[in-house]
This record gives C-alpha cells, structure tokens and sequence, in this order.
C-alpha cells in the first residue's frame, strides 16, 4: 500500500483527492491536514464522507508527516508550497503538488504573473511538469510534480497535436475558456455567491490570467522551442464543474478536414483518458463530469481557414485531483488509470 | 394609440413582445394569433398575465388583421413570413419581421444557408434591417423591417466602431458567443430538457450558424462594401436567458489602449442603450437581463495585439422583441426608448 | 413628488426598492445610505443602474434625513432599525421598516426570537403591521410601518381565508416554505456560495425560524384572538427568487372543494395583487417572478380531509420591497399598485 | 459472474443501471434493449460511456434473454412489464422490475389509480417489495422484485420507526417531498425543458400521486396492518437530482427528542446505506448524490407537538438503479454494498 498525505484537504481539489483515493486500491490515506479544520472529522465538516471515512483533519507538519508517507499531495493556495517542499522532503517522500508555484520553470516569469516570491527556485529545474500524456517519461523519474493548471490541460492537449506539426500560425492562437464555479474554489466572494454568479456569464481576467503563461511555456516546448505568444480568455459559467476550451487557430495551409481528424487520432492513439471526437459539436463538459477524460472535438471552417478545437474536461479531476492521482499511479508504476475508472 | 398585432405570441419572443407591449403607452395590442393555441386566453397558457391582459389567441389572418391595425410584428419559425407578407400588406400596415426572412439581401445566400426556398425576393431590397443604432434613418421610412438575429446584434454593435474605422485585420475576427437556453426557442428537443442542458456547456454549429452570413454581411457594408468572412461559434450555456459575445481581432497596428476607448465613446455617444465599459471583465450577462441595454467591454492585449470586446444583451428583449419596439418607435416617430425603460 | 430615502440601500431588498422606485411616478428618491459603500456611485455597485440613475450612497444619518423626505426605507438587518426609530422622527416623516423589529407586539417574543434587546419598546404599539391585503385601513393611518416577512407574507395570506372562519383544527397548521436563495441576503456565508447552494435542497431551522411566530401572531389576531401554535418549515431551493409555501390543515369537518374555492374568491375579491388558482398544481414561482402578485391555489383531500394551498410570491417584491411600496402608496392614497405593475 | 441484461437501458434509469453494473466486479451485462435505439453503441447515444462500453442496444425480446441471463432489471415505464413478465420467465431468470406493476398488492388499487389493467395478477403475491432495509429476508428468496419507487423510499424510510413503535397520530401524516427534475424522467414535455423548470419550484399531483398507495401499503404493514392514510405532496425543484422528502406527524404523546434519535439510531443501526443524523437541518440531498445512501434527520417541535423527520436520496440511485443493483446483491448472495462504494 501507498501511504499518501493531503495537505489542504479541505478545499474542492482537496475533497476531489479524498473522493478518489479512498476509492484507490493501492493506496492509503495516513493524515490529512487542514488550517481551518484541525481537530475536525473529515465526514463532519463534508457529511457526504460519513461511513466512508473516519479521518481527522490535522495541523500541517509536513517535515513530520514526510517521514511516514510514500507520497505528498499540496493542494495550497499558490505562493505557500514554495516555502514549505525543500531537497530533504523530496529525499524521503514524492510531492505532487497541485499549486502553481512549481509549474512555470522561469522564476521572473513566476513572481511577475504571481506577485509574490519564489522561494525555493532551485527546484524548478528538477520539478516536472505533470501532464501525463505529454510528459510520461519524465513524471516516472520524478521527485516534485507540478500538477498542471484546469484551464492549462483542456488547452494545452487542444492544442499540441497542431503546434508540435507545425500547421498553425502560431501567432493566431486564441483560446476561449469557460469555467465552472468551482473553479474559483471554495473562497468567501462576492462573486461566488449563488445568486451573483447564477443566471449570468461573463469574461474575467482578460488578457492578464495566470495560465496564460503556463500554456504558452508547454506550447512553446512543443513548438521546438519556438516562443509562443497567444490569447487566452477566461470565463465563469453558472454550473459546478467543468472547463470547456474552444481553441482557435489559423492553418499555414488549406488543409483537410480527414487530415486533422487523422493527426489527433494518431497523436493520442495509446491515450486512455484522450477521446477524440469528429466534430468540436460534439464537445460537452457534461460527458466528462466525475471522469478524468479529455474529450477534444475538431473542426475546420474553410470558409475562413481556422481550425476550432473544442476540449471539455472535470475542471475538478483532470484538471487537478485525477491528474495528481494519475501522476501518482505512474510514478509509482501503477495502471495509469487505477481508482480512475 | 398605435394599434398592434403579434402574429405567433406565444413562443418565447411572442410572450417578451406582450410584455414589453402591454406596457407601452402608445400602443394597444388588437390581436394575437397562435397556431397551437387559437381560441385561448393568453392568460391561461402563461398565467403570469392573469389579471393583466384578458387578449384570446386568433387563428393568423394576416390580411385580414392588416386592414385593422397599424403594425404587425411576426414573430414565426423561418421560412414561413416571407410566404406571407406581399406589398398589398405592406400598403396597409408596417411590418417588422422578428424572424429571419428579410435579413440577408442576397436570396441565393438564404437559401444556401437556410434550405428553404425564399418566396418574395421582390421584397428584399425594401426591407431594411432593423439594428437600430446603425439604420436609425432607414428605419424612420421604412415598411417592412428585418429585426436583427440575437447573436448578429451583439456581435455587429460590438466590432462596428474597429471595423468601421479599419483597426483591424478583418481576416481574423472570431466571435465566440454564449446563449442562454431561451435561444434555443420552446421547442420540444432532447437537448433543451433540464437535466440535458443544466451543469453541461457546449459548442453548437460550429463553423455553420446562420447568423454568421448575417453579421458578415453587415460588417461588409461597414466595412466600405469589402467582403468580411469571419468565425462565428454560438455556445448553449445553463442559464435562461443572455448572450455574451467575446470578440476577438488583430489589431493592424499597435494601438493605444485609451484610443480604443475614446473610439467607442465616441462612436456610440448619443446611443442610450449602449453603455460602453472600460475593460471587457466589466460586462455581464445579468447586468442587461430585462433590459433592452447592450453592454461593451473593451480591453487590449498588447502581448499578441489582439482587441477583446466583450458585448451583453439579453436575447429576447435587445437580442429580439426589445429591438422590435425600439424599431417600432422609430417608425412611427416615438421616444426610441419608450416602454424599453 | 413624494421625497424618499432609503436607508440600506445596497442588499437584496435595497436594490429591489431602488428597480421599483427609481419608475414610479410620483416618487423621487432623495437619498439612499449604505454603511458598506458610502461616497460610491450606485450605478458602479450594480452596473445595471448606469444609465438610469446617478445616485450616490451617503453615510446614514437619519435624523437629518427624516428632516428632507416624506417617507423613509429602512432595509436593516434585525435589530438595527429599533435603535435609530424614534417619535422626534416620526413626527417629521412616515417610516417603513423592512426589518423585523417592528413585527412583534411582545416585546418579550421579540427578543427571546431575535436574542437582541428591542430599544424602543414604546413605539411597538403604534407600528402597523404593513399586510396590506388585510390591514389597509390602519395602514392609511400609520406612521411607522412593519413590513411583513417574506415568508409571513406568503403563509399569512394562505391561510388567512381558512383561518377567519374557522374551517381547520388550527393546531394541524403545517407550512412547508421553499426559497430561493436571495431569502438569505447577500452575506458572505459559506453556504452561499454558488457551489454550495446549487444541485441541493434542504430544510433550515426546522422548529425555530422567526418567522414563526410573526405568522402566529397575525394568524391569531384572524383566529378572533385565540393563540395559534403552527410547525413552519423552511428550505433552501436552488433558484435566485421566490417563496413558495405549502400549507396543511385539517378541516374541522368534511368540506366541499368548490365551498373552499369560493370561500378564497370572495376573501379576495376586490385585492388586485392576489390570484386564486383553481388547484394546489396551478401556483408556480416563477408566474410571480419579478412581479407584486400572489397566487394561492386550493386543494382538498377528501381522503385525508386535509386542506393544501400553496401561494407564491417573488421574496423580494411582495416578499418585500413590492410590499413596502405598497404599503407607501395606501399611505399616500395613491393607486395602490402605482409602480408595481 | 452473474449475467445481466437490461430492459429499457436508456432512460434515466437505465443509464444509471449502466453507469453501476459497468463496475460491478461480479456483474457482466449481456443485453441492454431500447425500443428507441436498437442497433446503436450505447457510448454513441451516451458519449459519457465512450472507452468505457462497446455494448450496443438490442430490440427486446425478453423471452430469448431470459434464457442467456442470471437476472434481468426491466426499467420500463408502468403498465408494460405486467404484459412481458410471466412465470415462465421467471423460472429461468430472476427479475427486478424498477417500474410500478408490481409494487402495489392490491389489483384494484393498481388499476384505480395507475388507470391501465394489470395484465398478470398472479403474480402481485409472490413478487416481493424490494425496500433493502425494511424486507431484506424475503428479498433473498423472491424471483420477482417489485424495487420501489423513489418517493415512497425515502418517505417510508423515514417514517418506519415512528409507525412501527405506534409514537404518531398516523391520520396526522404529512410528506412534503421535493424532487429534481429527472424524476420526471428523460421524455418531450413542455414543463421539462431547460426554460419553463429552471428558476422555479411548485407542487403537483397534489392529492392524487400514485406514490401516495404505494407509502400507505407499506407502512399499514408497518403499522399492524392497521390502514394508514397519509397526505403527500411532490414538488418539482430546480436541480437534476436528489429527492428530500419533509414528513411531519403528531406525536400522540409528548415524546423527549433523546428517544426519538435513539429510535432512529436502534431501527436502523445494521444499515449501512442508512445514516442518522442528529437533526432535520443535517440532511441535504448533494450530501447523498451519486451515492445509495439514505440520509435521515430528526427533530421535535415541542411547541406543536410535531415529529419532523427529514429523508435524503439520490432518486436515481437509492430511489432506483442503486436499490435495485442493492436488492440483486441480497438475491445472489453478494456483499449489500458492492457496486455501491
């Protein structure tokens, strides 16, 4: 067994952990912790857990509890991670962390977009970047994960298969992303009240969100390299969960429409959790909810020589706790899609 | 007193038409006519109106009704006014056409992205199309006006001012709409259920509705008569009512935030219903939602040049039988703004 | 012109008061206060105002107030209002409180309920309970006006009818009330929060909501002064708006439905804002939605001999601010649903 | 591995049949039938099930099937299984029937108020109401299970202790129960779409729910076969799932809230799927969603002299697919809770 910790594991991606690894048959859970809830039982403070679950939230003491555990879940608001993982945790114990704050490998670029200080940059380099379909290799070696962001996965995979081969204007990069509440976590704002953000959709952040940069580092990679600038739109819908990306970019050339489908078929033909549509129609976050699928749809419109892709993903699994669980299951070569089915 | 009739008044418009209408001071509702529903109160298929109006559906005669009243708003599925409006009418009465049938100038474009055959194309180019921040002096003379699609209105308003004054790069105009589920009529359709389009957003038609012929044929006229393709993708989001259209173009050469600002002031400066906003966070469904107002948000984003306007309405009162009224009180030289307030 | 003052004017129900004051002719809404956003512009709070009104929030100082308007809005959270209503005040200007502290005639009821001490008892004996359906006469007279709850106002009117004569076993009164969310104000509170609130229901202070006893007194006075003790449930429903309140008794005796139809018809026969429907199955929430009516449906189980109506109002209009309006106009002698239609 | 087919797999049951058998270690689904699907991939009518079933939808003939399989689950609406079922069938195969034929025990009950003939009377005696926790010894030797519907689950659930121990004035009943909307299940009806339930709560069937029999059978056996008549009143609520059911009842004494928890905790103290809790505020159907507990809140209002008793479920699971796998676990001798952690 894998004896895991959770450290915030009162949030939604916190929750969203405990809802799939109690379920994990190679796992057990040993402590969670919580600064609001210490003391508490898990299943008093969310009473859907009760007669699933007998445990207590704690008080965060990660130097102790790396010393009992095979493997750290962070799920911390960003800026706080950066301060408490250094080389003697990762020598006992892998750390998954769901945060941001290992995510971007260029430190200005970090404390430019996140006002705040880096701490321990010297982990930057070792940390890897935890998109499992693109970066398997890699999460396998690996000591320090940085979970991908929600929006950043729906796009990111939206969009490699047409960067790594080069058929788009890269300049042309727009993706239009909508989000469900939960998304904005569990926070007291006034904009997360029910009746503020029922019945209305809007914009925010525009031009100025902080995955911006998270996608524009891995599409850079992919395009050997090449730095990519692009637009990236934010937008709150009135629904729980789900991320719905609509991606839009510009061909080099007419090309056809078989031979995209082909190309994404092919990109993510040994993907499990990569289920590719015929058309950006038929892309619906509600066929991904409570699942860590990606569901990415295509279309070509000739008429303007823009390729669409739509990628609807669990904002909540895939796009943060079943990630962090499938980055586990492969560091710790487990079946990739183990307490994920 | 204007005396009015609502041919199909009891789909979601029609109702929004008797709203708007029985308030209005200057007009008295003469008749209303429903196919399903000939022969009842309208108070008892929306009891919301009980103790309101006591007005029965008719069975549609629109000769004959045109003979007793002074306007006539159709509100009916596509294809089916232009086989019922002729110049004998239009001698008699003024029409204002919410459906789709007298949009598009071109008959061949109708009926290629329509499927249906157009059966007074004599009519066409008399009929002016009724978006009235941009056709107030057509509209004062005209007899037969073609009310503006839902999403066509949000999307022209908001790209008018750069396209008109040639900012942008036309080629690369993307419109990424989200309507709420009214949009969708109050058809009987698996996908409009509840539990089918509550907690999910999608993409719809991707590359293929029909209001992008419309938006691209009146941006073309703004744009000095050059031809504009663009992308146009309408989104179906869990909410009732509201469309937020996120445009996006290249700019074609850098420009100054407070330039861009000071054009759309300007450009729609003595515009009541249009309210521009400083950046395109501030504009939200809900803020416009019963109100004929549309909302538009400016930001640029100087990392990729691109100008982001985010435009509000609410689809069934600007986005349909709002504007209808707005035009009505053109036409027979009222405050535009009368029984919209 | 009627000067009006709104004293809290930035929560739920303030905003209510300012929709429909800001369009009924004969007011004018001298000042609006708020403790939270003081020296800001309305219109930027709720950018649904701009273009429609200019004002500006003030710091509360209701004694200079009182000296400049004829009626003022107090729309406080409980235990407020008492401490700043005094007879200095209500020799210059009438006073219509939203809150709770003028509701209860006990001043001992009041503050075993509210657990807050009630700082002026004295004026509980002129304050007029404003349901305006059932005390208009003393209401033409009234300085100082206790608005009903919302919830009162909805289980009030229901029984009403049943309860005068003498029909029921008054100690089988079961009100079973849904509502939506903005019931609840807009406090920051976990429970709140959109993702909390949604895709749930549930009951809340089962056996000790407040209301309860506001509904016992007034439901008493119609019971000729016999003390009336009732269960009064209420729950949270994942909607924006609206109460709907079931409500069960026992016939004393076996009754007839169309007795129990016309006993309702004739109680309310000359009250414009009240709809009887012919069944429990034909009052919905949302035929009231945004509008000063109640609708109240009968049913009659023969097979229980129990008594169900449910009535539904909107919470913030007749659940509310419509109600104070109301309430405004019968004590200005105007039109009583001046500005409410 | 016990074979299994579904009749009728389509609707929101039978999905939801799908979604538990598919992980059901000792499950393998050999048939699903749909009158309205026949030929198609599961996964292409559901795309959720994509990489997950490559079952495909069969005509039904259950004569065949009941020869190839060890159960079959009909999900059919009432009136068709009487006329498919026979003694045949059920010597080859057991049969858990999710619709209403067989739950009533009385032919003329069922013919009153479901209004069709019941086409196999003979066998009302030997099937088996399969409420899990209340009948579980004759579940394990019935062939033919009437599984319950999802109103009566939780209402009898939470009415059981209270009838059993004779603590209640039964003439005093009251259920209040409030349902998502995909209790109405998945059919084209203009009161299911998206605009006409959102936003909005009312009562229906008010005195006349078929559900209100099938309660009253049971819990008159609960009540020593003393004839119970009861009031129940369904709601629809704005959500896709869970169902709350509000019961009230007097007590005939005056009872200590210690001994009514203590009840409630003794009834149901093996129960697994049951869960106590210490209040009827406690309860809240998102705590039970996509899960097969029943969740039941107690409370005393001392001043009327009610028991108010709140019940949780997921309709779709407990108060159907969920009790049905539940009641396949007992007849094959499995462990309750399998396919339902």
């Amino acid at each position: 067994m894998i004896k895991a910790a959770i450290i915030g594991a009162t949030g939604y991606t916190g929750i969203t952990l405990m809802d799939i690894l109690l379920k994990h048959k190679d796992v057990e859970i040993k402590y969670i912790t919580s600064k609001s809830y210490a003391g508490e039982k898990f299943s008093q403070i969310y009473p859907k857990f009760e007669s699933i679950t007998d445990l207590v939230c704690i008080e965060e003491n990660i130097n102790e509890i790396s010393k009992n555990v095979d493997v750290i879940f962070m799920a911390l608001p960003h800026g706080i991670a950066s301060g408490k993982i250094n080389n003697d945790i990762l020598k006992r114990t892998k750390v998954i962390d769901l945060g941001a704050d290992f995510r971007l490998k260029d430190k200005n670029t970090y404390e430019t977009w996140y006002q705040v200080e880096h701490k321990t940059p010297e982990l930057l380099n070792d940390s890897v970047y935890g998109l499992c379909e693109l970066n398997r290799e890699k999460i396998k070696e690996a000591k320090l994960i940085a979970n991908p962001g929600c929006y950043t996965t729906a796009s990111i995979l939206a969009l490699s298969p047409l960067v790594k081969h080069q058929l788009i204007e890269t300049s042309s990069i727009i993706i239009d992303a909508k989000s469900g509440i939960s998304g904005a976590g569990r926070s007291l704002n006034i904009q997360n009240l029910y009746c503020e953000a029922n019945e209305t959709i809007k914009a925010y952040k525009v031009g100025s969100h902080r995955h911006t940069v998270e996608i524009e580092q891995e599409l850079s990679i992919l395009n050997h390299n090449n730095k990519i600038n692009l637009t990236f739109t934010p937008h709150l819908t009135p629904m729980n969960r789900g991320i719905l990306a609509t991606c839009y970019s510009k061909a080099k050339n007419q090309v056809k429409y078989e031979e995209l489908i082909n190309l994404y078929k092919t990109f993510y033909k040994n993907e499990f959790f990569i289920r590719i549509k015929n058309s950006a129609n038929d892309v619906e976050t509600k066929f991904v909810t409570n699942s860590n699928f990606v569901d990415i749809g295509i279309s070509y419109d000739k008429r303007t020589n823009n390729i669409i892709v739509t990628s609807a993903i669990d904002n909540l699994i895939k796009g943060a706790s079943g990630q962090a669980v499938q980055n586990m299951n492969i560091m710790f070569n487990l079946d990739e899609s183990e307490g994920l089915k």
